[in-house]
């Protein structure tokens, strides 16, 4: 199998026969932008070692690479189009890792109505695999929801309970007992995009981020896009079960929970007119949202309370690669 | 400097201000296309030690990064659009290197008229840098050159010489006298999209390629995917000076020149009734525009001819990752 083989066989069919693709075989995809929209483009990079475990399993690597993009087009209000996927192999994949791989897209795919537009694969020294996919997305033309466009007013809406990605990730780097974990190692592996919320977010919403930097981090890029301040009350979270029983072993800290970048939850700012409406739209999607601050006026700066205390010394928390 | 102080210091500016890219600071970008456009994406990713020499220069890396990808919008008679940029560092890169870097790549931004729009800055294991870019530009709806579209009793026209690239990777590779290849050097660090020729592809060619994968690799690719053959008649290929003096010390081979991955010239399929005007206008363009074969009926396949004889064995050449 060499490297057309590959493309043809396990990459192809995840055009799910868009013709623009041209089946792979073109130097480039055409893609219509219909009449009234905008396009909306993002990217992310997962590292073997750093974004994902060594040895992951290819599905769960493949999900993880379509899915932090689609978060990233949800947070804009953006309903998904289609993505590249450039995948750099330390050695030649396995028949059985690339149709993991594949098939593990392909029902992502379907579930999430986008098509791989295509990409490019290559091989790279250093032992470890690379994968980046460009997903576009499209949303009407003006009514994208950027990060800007916060108010100070605005109460900050968290759209579900964070800490179940890091606290995965923790059980399988240290070792701890997987079985108490189940539901926090599935988050880490597999997160899911909240594009369920697009309708509402353009109804209801100001700005939003996705808090893939961590929760503080990406409350804190709001309001600094924005212009504007933000007081932040960690009391106001709520974990799942599972975190709540790591955080009492010592299995997680606050910090962690409040600064590690693998949940995909949403931010929103929602004017407090229309604050009751975007929360039962949220219960009714099944998610549980959580009021934990306010957007401020400039001059009152960012402030975070933990346990009824000042906590500012943890705006500055956030993962970074450098 | 941290990732942020990074992005900020270095990447945002190759936004050239463009409004909807917000300063790299959003979860993504927001990009219009013109209404009776349609949009071209293409993604090429370039290794460390794999697409560029290992410790190669952060301006040569960069030119190459976006030009292999705006040499694949040229094939498909697109204009340039806007890129996202994914690089995987595999340890924090110097301000010099950061500013070469970025320095070139807002040089071609202004060059080619595009801009970058997002991407990911990330940290990866294993030693070795990666460059991803996924290029878009624009084309008229409909109008894109695809590879399918060849017909029998089109000439096969190729841009221009080939082969210096390999060679100049082949001196820098194997310790050759690097003063009297300059010039290959120079082609095989930094590609010249043939953008330039957009609109003569819109009047006159019916299928294009780029022949990143190798002279006779692309024109077969051309061929298959229009369901048609070809005779190619290398004895038509001409060659730089420093490529015939290459060829006459055994520094390459005629192997190497027809199936290296390198050049990023285009092979244009004309019919016969606008060879002329196209031909004129290549030469109009500075180009040395030169005619190696006819598309023909499928029943004929696709036979190469070298020193007046079938050199068919050279059908399966062409540079491959696996």
């Amino acid at each position: 199998m060499n490297e057309f083989d590959m493309i043809e066989r396990y990459f192809a069919p995840l055009t799910m026969g868009n013709e623009g693709t041209a089946g792979l075989k073109d130097d480039a995809a055409v893609v219509e932008v219909p009449e009234g929209q905008e396009l909306v483009i993002t990217s992310d990079t997962l590292n073997e070692g750093v974004h994902f475990l060594d040895g992951e399993a290819p599905e769960h690597i493949a999900r993880k690479a379509l899915r932090v993009n689609l978060s990233d087009l949800a947070a804009m209000g953006a309903a998904p189009l289609c993505y590249q996927l450039n995948i750099a192999f330390p050695e030649r994949p396995s028949e059985a890792w690339l149709a993991a791989f594949s098939n593990a897209l392909k029902e992502d795919n379907e579930k999430y109505n986008i098509y791989c537009s295509g990409g490019d694969t290559t091989s790279i020294k250093g032992g470890r695999l690379s994968v980046s996919v460009t997903a576009m997305g499209t949303v009407p033309k003006g009514k994208a929801i950027r990060r800007t466009g916060a108010q100070a007013g605005d109460v900050i809406v968290l759209t579900g309970a964070v800490g179940d990605a890091v606290l995965g990730l923790n059980v399988l780097q240290r070792g701890l007992d997987r079985s108490q974990y189940q539901g926090a190692i599935e988050s880490y592996r597999i997160p899911q995009p909240r594009l369920e919320l697009t309708e509402l977010m353009h109804e209801c919403v100001n700005a939003a981020a996705d808090i893939s930097d961590g929760l503080i981090a990406d409350c804190v890029h709001i309001a600094k896009a924005s212009g504007i301040g933000a007081a932040i009350n960690l009391d106001h979270l709520e974990f799942s079960d599972e975190v709540n029983t790591a955080l009492n072993s010592n299995h997680i800290t606050d910090d962690e929970v409040c600064s590690a970048g693998d949940d995909y939850e949403l931010i929103l700012a929602v004017s407090p007119t229309r604050l009751t409406r975007a929360l039962a739209e949220l219960s009714k999607l099944k998610l549980k949202p959580l009021v934990i601050g306010e957007f401020k006026d400039s001059a009152l700066g960012i402030t975070i309370k933990k346990d009824g205390q000042s906590a500012d010394h943890m705006i500055q928390r956030g993962w970074r690669h450098f």
